[in-house]
């Protein structure tokens, strides 16, 4: 059985566990603190980052989130999620990366810096300056979903791929920690709620992270 | 023919390089420096970010380095990069994330940082603490890159893969920022030579960026 070392507001971990439920493979959470950077987890990822994924009976470990979508795309033909032309896939991957990457070191990494770090580790008060320049750059990636869903019915295509999956993962930690206004953006807050009614994402959708609280819409499907 | 949008130390744009050379795939280069943040380089990568690979007769433009990497392991059958066992794949992927995000935060991203931009546009001197820490985590680096050699004929396995491209393009930048200190890593110093002689990588070390001189072993293949 796969044992997925998390965290409830990882987006890497929340976009593979979507990817896993959507293919049908079986997994079991096991609690992860990268910043706790304990010896035994380093041994199994030495980027010391979560997601990894690690079977003890098999003895095989896949670290990085793009690395395991990669692994299951390859391996589980259900529910392929990289998938159509090579122009396509390749379409796919840059959304991919435009949201584990920009989305998060504008948006997301921001916000569990000042609202999750500082809260559980160093016990500060969040920057709002920071905040609301996360909340703004959110904005500006929101324009950019909205126009891309006002020409293509999912963010890639004509079918629902990792794109989405890497989407709605980042957009759903930001969310949780209130870096959301949905405000002006009917198109992407309606591609949201289809995916919050997936059941993929329910089980994401009703975790909480101990003693930080998400608004009141945030498990509300038509929120 | 394909244009690649680039500069002369961006790291990423290294790894496609070396990909396309070593694939035999033609292509010309196109100067872009990221941080001027044209609307013109922004409509071909919202991401405003390089390397972006563009073909203005076919009409195509890839973005993401890994997308585009993945992109041409899907349409060229020369030098396979991606290759092997699915879970060879999985270790080559992880390892390619290691490279172009921690080895990039850590080491190449400050270098970048204190040594270019600020000499280029903030005309600061650069902060001597943070290049000392990029230099102690480059080492920490290559320490991790000993161990593999020590245990594997390439970084990810038995044959040249991906992996290693990554791990050159990184290193080579920060060797060239002077941000290597080879002492004590024979083993990564012997691969590095042998990648520093392949006719993939010789262009990429005659190239100058502007005003940045690199320390003289930087282009020597015995160095
Ligand atoms: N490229 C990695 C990024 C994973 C990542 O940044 N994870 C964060 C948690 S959300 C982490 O473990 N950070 C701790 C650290 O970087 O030391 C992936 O896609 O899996
Ligand atoms: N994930 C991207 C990262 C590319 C990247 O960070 N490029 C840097 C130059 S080395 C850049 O364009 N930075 C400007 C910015 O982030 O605005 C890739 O692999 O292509």
């Amino acid at each position: 059985m796969w044992r997925l070392y998390q965290f409830p507001l990882c987006p890497f971990s929340r976009k593979v566990r979507l990817l896993l439920s959507e293919k049908g493979v079986g997994y079991e959470l096991w609690r992860e603190n990268p910043w706790e950077d304990t010896d035994e987890f380093a041994s199994l990822n030495p980027a010391g980052r979560t997601p990894v994924l690690h079977d003890p009976e098999k003895k095989i470990t896949l670290c990085d989130s793009r690395a395991i979508c990669e692994y299951f795309e390859e391996t589980v033909e259900q529910a392929p999620m990289i998938n159509g032309t090579v122009k396509g896939r390749a379409e796919i991957r840059r959304l991919v990366a435009l949201f584990d990457e920009n989305f998060f070191s504008d948006v997301t990494g921001p916000l569990l810096q000042e609202r999750m770090m500082k809260r559980l580790i160093t016990r500060q008060p969040p920057d709002s300056r920071r905040l609301r320049d996360a909340m703004k750059m959110a904005h500006g990636h929101l324009d950019y979903i909205d126009y891309l869903i006002d020409n293509r019915p999912w963010l890639a295509g004509s079918r629902m791929s990792l794109a989405d999956l890497a989407a709605a993962a980042q957009i759903s930690v930001a969310d949780y920690l209130g870096g959301i206004d949905w405000t002006g953006h009917e198109q992407t807050r309606g591609w949201y709620s289809i995916f919050k009614s997936r059941p993929s994402f329910r089980p994401l959708l009703s975790e909480r992270m101990e003693v930080i609280q998400p608004p009141s819409h945030y498990a509300d499907v038509d929120g």
